[in-house]
This record gives structure tokens, C-alpha cells and sequence, in this order.
């Protein structure tokens, strides 16, 4: 299943980078391509379209420090892990900025985990928007509510609720963003590697319709000091509560990898408030409280 | 004792801030004041000279959660703590960041501590130049031990080498600046309420001479560019391991008086490295490998 798994993944990478070179014309910038012992980091700098983009591949492994051992519910022992993380931090601020990671995890020590499979599959996608537009938002939890149901009539309701979960920032009370889905311990067999390709080969539906709609939108000072501070908030989420990135951190892993998530930018002003009634007030509003996109009927997915 | 360390922090604040209005000329921006139950913080916002500064006061009570209590080897018990923490973020990239934090702890619980004792002050100083100049370093750290002499034959070369073991990121195998001061733990008695109001008088005189010397220095987008990466390493300093930073957040401190902290404005560029022999590269070694700046005479004091 690992070897399966790493081959998806790679050819994800190339499929996804391939995609969002579009993006930046025809003699614009490439993807500039990063090998390390253990992985494959691919990234775009200062470009056009996308101020920052990452798409890393890593097949590792290594060993569970205590800590993180007992977090788990399982013995300190060797693991292995291959998986595709992304982060697309475009330079307008009408482009929601989006997260994807898929995972493959397994133990390979003596040691018989409590109640969790020996392998499995974890990730999720998320979007993290710095102006709020209804129909990006159902179309994007749309694409994914559809994945889910070929899947399991249950994924894509623990699956949102998870994400809203997960990723919180408790001292602002707020979310990171409007959410997607986000899951973890999918026992590692066919059928979970069935569901986490579609949830890969979803990703570029989602996203991209978003960034055709408002690439070309006009935006000012106003709308990229807003980006600043929300992207501020982006890398308190990623620095205190990640645990993937407090996880790399932790175990060793490469810093550069691990932090291609931070944005490009970001601003941190005392006390930032919006003014009321404000299209920004109107984003932080959502974030306190997340919202079901979807009505139940699953008509609105054609969409 | 804890009255009056609150009087003097109180008084500190108002010369400090005074003091750096006078930067910001005549007809500048002044601080303002954010007044909050248990604590007063100063804030001066994308001003000519400090492009963001924060003077916080805060005398407040609590209790300790039981996994900090367990850090501190105590039991969990209600505390109160005053102190007074300031960060300074220049706009010049050839002008250091300053932060100084002074402050007073007492236990209130019945349970006696373990090994240490019920009162305590601590604190320290400590600079975070963008670019290296030797003579700004010997005059800051000249200051700090002259102070430190006067207590302890010991303090300063003690309290640098703490300073220097807790401003590590490790994940970057980098110090966050060229050190300072740090000293926790000393029992609240007369000698160390002194000790704590010369370090905190020694304050303008240690970091003012540098600000004059710097901050008609030309500078150009490549300096600034540098200033905005090394921001960036700060704001993971200080949200991935600093423990006020993460303590305040956990036992729901208020946030904004802590974040006061985080720089304007950082940058995250994939992988970046300065070019070899260049004054950014000079600056890396010097964090890579924490220095003595002073010679055993203390004739360098007198600078």
C-alpha cells in the first residue's frame, strides 16, 4: 500500500504544479524543484498569481518521540510516512488561500497499537479566504461533499466538523478559515485509498473555477493590508497549534519543508478591528461562527 | 514588595515611553494607551521611527494550570504576577529590536514550593539587530554587566548565558539575536527589587546610544527585505517557544497584550540564504554561534 500510495502522490504533485503553472502565463515563472533526502519540494516564489506557492512530497522515516507516542495512544516505535502537503498563498486578496494534505502512516515497531490501525490514511483540504463569497464557498464544499458521498453518506458531515475543529484558533476565537474537511485513522485499505484519490483528483475542481472567478478582480491597499492581518492569523494557527507543523518541528524534521506553509507577508497591527457592517467584518463573523455551505439537498453540487 | 514593584513598573513605563516619543519628533505620533482590567498597554503604531512599539503593563491574578504548575515544580495554586514588557520593532533594518521584561511572581496557594522560592522577580533584556555592529553590541552588553557587577560578580556572565540557552530557536539552529540578559527565579528581597530597578534604569542607556548611532543610516529594499526574513524568525521564536508567549495564551490571557510582541511585518521566502561573506552571512554566524562581546577587563565599560 505504501509503494501504491507514494506513486499517487508524486503523480498528484506533478498533475496539481502542472495546472497552476497555467496560472502564470505562458513565460511566466515555474515551479523551481527542491530534492532532499527524503522528499520533493516544489515551489513557486513571487510570482504573479501566486505570491507563494508550495507542494511537497515526503516519504520518510522515523521514529515516534515520546511525547507525541503517548498523544497517540500508541508505543514509541518506527514509523513510516509518505504524504502530499500543499499550501497556495495567492497574491490577490480576492483568491482564497487553500490547504491541502494527504497522508500515509504506518507503524512498523513490535508494538500493537491500543485502538488505531497499524496504517492508515489521514489528510484533508481547506480554504482560507480574506473576502467572503457565498457561492466560492458552496461551490468548494460542493466538490467535496460530492467526493464524500461516493465514499460514505457520514464523511462529508464528521468530516467538515472536524475540519471546523481542527482548525481553530482558540486565543482569537476564531476560525483559520471557511473550512472542507479534514480526517485521520483511515484503516489503510482499498477502500480508504479509493476515497483519499478522489479527495487528490478533487482538489484542482475545487479550486481552481475560485481562482478563475476572482484573479482578475481589482483590489487596493485596503483589501491587501486586510490579507496581511489574516495571514498573520494564518501563521499563529500554523506556529502554536499545527500539529503537523509542531510534529516536524519536534521530530526533526526539515524546517524548510515544514514552513513552506508560512505566507510570504504577513502584518500584525495592535488590536486590528474591523469597521462594523464592513466586507471584512462580515469574513470575521463567519470565522466565529462556521457555517453549513451545503443545504441538504444534493442538488446544488452540479453546480 | 509586590506594591512597590508595581509602582516602579508603572513609573518605568510612562519614562520609557517618554522617552521614545522624543524620536518621533515634535509634531509625531504619540503612544497610545490602551487601558484593560489588570493592565495598561502603550502602543506607538507605524510611526517615522518605530515602525511598532509596545510598553505593556500588567498586574494580574490567576492560577496556575496543573501542567505549568508542573513545570515550575509547584502545585497548582493562585499566583499574581506584575511586571512590565516592552518590544520595540524599528523601521530601519539598521536599527536592533529591542525587548525587555522585568517582573515580579508571587505564589498565594497554602502549598509551599518545592525549591524555589514563593515571591520571585524575573526578567532581562535582550537586542535583535538586523545587522552587525560589533561596538552597538559591546555598548548594550557593557551596560548590562556594568549594572549586574554592581549586585554580583557572578549575574552577568551567568544571566548572558541563560539569555543566550533561552532565545535558541532550535529548528533554525540560530539564537534569536545577539543576547542580553535573563534571570528568573530571584527571591523577592530588597537586593533583588534593587538589582531589577537598576536593570530597568540601565534600559535607555543601553539601547538609546544605538538607536541615535543607527537611524539616519541609509538603507535600500535589500536591507529591508533582510529585516522582514529575520522578523519572520522572530515571530516563530516567539509563537513556537516562548514560554510568557505560550503561557499567557494557554491560561487566556488577553491576547493582543500579548501578541504585542509579534513584528509589523514579516516575510517567509522559501529556503533563503544569504550570499556567502555578505553582511546578512555575517550576522547568521554570529546567531549560529553566540559570542562574548566583552573582554574580562571592565574597561570596555566605560564606552
Amino acid at each position: 500500500m505504501k509503494e501504491r500510495a507514494t506513486a499517487y502522490f508524486g503523480e498528484l504533485q506533478t498533475r496539481i504544479c502542472s495546472a497552476l503553472e497555467v496560472y502564470e502565463g505562458k513565460y511566466g515563472p515555474r515551479f523551481r524543484e527542491d530534492r532532499w533526502e527524503g522528499g520533493v519540494t516544489r515551489v513557486l516564489d513571487d510570482a504573479p498569481v501566486f505570491e507563494k506557492a508550495g507542494v511537497s512530497l515526503a516519504d520518510v522515516v522515523g521514529r515516534l518521540s515520546p511525547r507525541i507516542a503517548e498523544r497517540m495512544g500508541v508505543e514509541p516505535q518506527e514509523f513510516l510516512a509518505t504524504g502530499i502537503s500543499l499550501v497556495l498563498h495567492p497574491r490577490s486578496p480576492m483568491v482564497p488561500t487553500v490547504h491541502m494534505n494527504l497522508r500515509f502512516i504506518s507503524l512498523t515497531g513490535d508494538d500493537v497499537p491500543k485502538d488505531r490501525p497499524r496504517a492508515w490514511f489521514g489528510g484533508g483540504v481547506d480554504l482560507t479566504p480574506y473576502y467572503l463569497f457565498e457561492d466560492d464557498a458552496r461551490h468548494f464544499h460542493g466538490k467535496l461533499r460530492a467526493v464524500c458521498r461516493r465514499h460514505d453518506p457520514e464523511f462529508y458531515s464528521r468530516f467538515k466538523k472536524w475540519c471546523d475543529e481542527y482548525f481553530r484558533i482558540p486565543h482569537r476565537n476564531e476560525a483559520r478559515g471557511i473550512g472542507g474537511i479534514f480526517f485521520d485513522y483511515l484503516a489503510a485499505d482499498d477502500a480508504a485509498f479509493s476515497f483519499v484519490r478522489d479527495v487528490g483528483n478533487v482538489f484542482l475542481d475545487a479550486y481552481e473555477p475560485i481562482v478563475d472567478r476572482r484573479k482578475d478582480a481589482p483590489w487596493y491597499d485596503r483589501e491587501r493590508d486586510w490579507q496581511l492581518v489574516r495571514r498573520g492569523r494564518y501563521t499563529e494557527f500554523n506556529l502554536v497549534y499545527d500539529r503537523g507543523t509542531l510534529f516536524g518541528l519536534e521530530t526533526g524534521g526539515r524546517t524548510e519543508s515544514i514552513l513552506m506553509s508560512l505566507p510570504p507577508m504577513a502584518r500584525w497591527r495592535y488590536d486590528h478591528r474591523p469597521r462594523p457592517q464592513s466586507r471584512e467584518a462580515e469574513l470575521l463573523e463567519v470565522l466565529r461562527e462556521p457555517r453549513e455551505w451545503l443545504r441538504e439537498s444534493p442538488a446544488v453540487e452540479a453546480s
